[in-house]
């Protein structure tokens, strides 16, 4: 690692990406992976796990709008969600800005993200109290394994990258699992990666194995994630049951929380994909 | 230097960006700047000038696409264009594509910019010999003085970042220049940096400048752009009499050229800004 700066090398992806900041200010060895933080000079804290940049205090909001305010708004009234990852609460906190929201679990394996968040990212943590939160420090799929049928409106999908045990996120039969746990009009949305990046390896595959496990429609969104490589990022959702093309509109302009990335208007422009990468995604279709 | 690893330090905004691949093929001190060209392993052919990324094959249809089109289909009939700067010849093959258009000048200072993109990204240059072009090594501001009153609809203005001999491409009295030389109705485009790191430092006072030299209406448009510090950027365009809402939408629906990430409704979609951005701006404007 150059002196004074942390860098993530994507080696298979032959870019990085680095923050000025030589000051580790700690590390943890989890059961599940080395966690360490660093104080930067201009992005306040940044989390790595295992090496990868995982979230910073200045930009981690465009990654957690954009993973919770466009499922939820999609959604006629969702009471009930469940966030599988997410251990630094960023989209917990999201979640539960939603006043019809009536439970929010989050699951993820590693209790050691979550206490290192509420130290050095206090602010995604703010809502950990809320009477509606849950927080499961166990494994994710082995929760959802155990959901009664029909038991969720909305399901987050906030892994890291689909490699290791985040691998069997993003398979038909994790998806068809999801299906059956979400009540009709159901509402899933995964991290989807890089669009210029992963268009083809990833998110064009991630539309067909969410229809191969009985989702009637699929939508990518895109949004700058500046930490993650390309700095360009995206989410795909599905929907159990009807078509994802409208959402909750006027609900959105009307929002009774602040938001810095997504407003109503910004939901509909993600929506909107450049032509290489619709044409990735009809090709795989 | 990291050994294999061709990497841009962004000192002042702490962050970092790099592609793999250890082979420089050409390095050339031309009168005004040192031009290096990388083979990378997985973005093609790189340029850095005065050891600043500027241009990779893999991902340059983003920035050339999007300084070009929406400008030009934001104008009613745009027949004469220039562009300052843009050596690499991206933006004036974007711009040859149009065919309303009957003549293209792009003035940039240094010829071996184009002499090394001729060499390593041919498919930028492939309209280079298109009798609508012309390719001129000026000084630009110094072309636009010479220029006669309202002789242009299109300005393109693809320099570096607003440091050294770019930095009076971002002023008052450059914009009151522009101003003067563009016909009523005219558009003047500059590329405006990051949304997430200059919102405040360059976008909102870009907006302020067009304003203060005449324009009546300003618009930013935010896209990916990978190579760039964060890898988000912006152009900002600005009017001359009249406003900007409105661009030729079926135009560009029915354009008779390929694109791969500009469409109608891109267009559309680049328009809309986050909250935090829009703020900014009208906290200046």
């Amino acid at each position: 690692m150059t002196k004074d700066w942390v860098i993530e090398y994507f080696e298979s992806e032959g870019t990085c990406f680095g923050l000025k900041g030589s000051e580790r200010v700690e590390s943890v060895q989890s059961p599940y992976q080395k966690i360490d933080i660093y104080n930067t000079e201009t992005f306040g804290y940044l989390m790595l796990i295992d090496g990868c940049t995982m979230v910073s205090s200045r930009e981690n909001f465009l990654y957690h709008e954009m993973m919770s305010h466009p499922a939820l708004f999609s959604h006629n009234d969702p009471k009930r969600v469940a966030i599988i990852g997410g251990g630094d609460c960023g989209t917990l906190r999201e979640v539960l800005a939603h006043e019809c929201v009536e439970q929010v679990t989050q699951i993820d394996i590693d209790e050691q993200v979550t206490r290192l968040s509420e130290k050095y990212f206090p602010e995604l943590c703010e809502r950990n109290d809320d009477p509606r939160a849950q927080l499961l420090f166990i494994d994710g799929l082995k929760w959802i394994d155990d959901q009664p049928g029909e038991s969720l409106e909305v399901l987050i999908v906030d892994s890291t990258d689909p490699v290791g045990f985040a691998e069997g996120l993003f398979t038909v039969d994790f998806f068809k699992q999801c299906f059956a746990k979400l009540a009709p009009g159901g509402i899933i949305v995964q991290q989807s990666e890089s669009p210029l990046l992963h268009g083809q390896s990833i998110i064009a595959p991630l539309h067909k194995n969410f229809r191969a496990a009985g989702f009637s429609d699929t939508q990518t969104l895109h949004f700058p994630q500046i930490i993650y490589p390309s700095g360009w990022w995206s989410c795909t959702m599905a929907k159990k049951g009807g078509a994802l093309d409208q959402f909750r509109q006027e609900d959105a302009q009307a929002k009774s929380f602040a938001t810095r990335y997504y407003s109503a208007q910004m939901h509909q422009a993600a929506k909107v994909l450049p032509p290489f990468l619709s044409q990735a995604i009809d090709g795989l279709s």
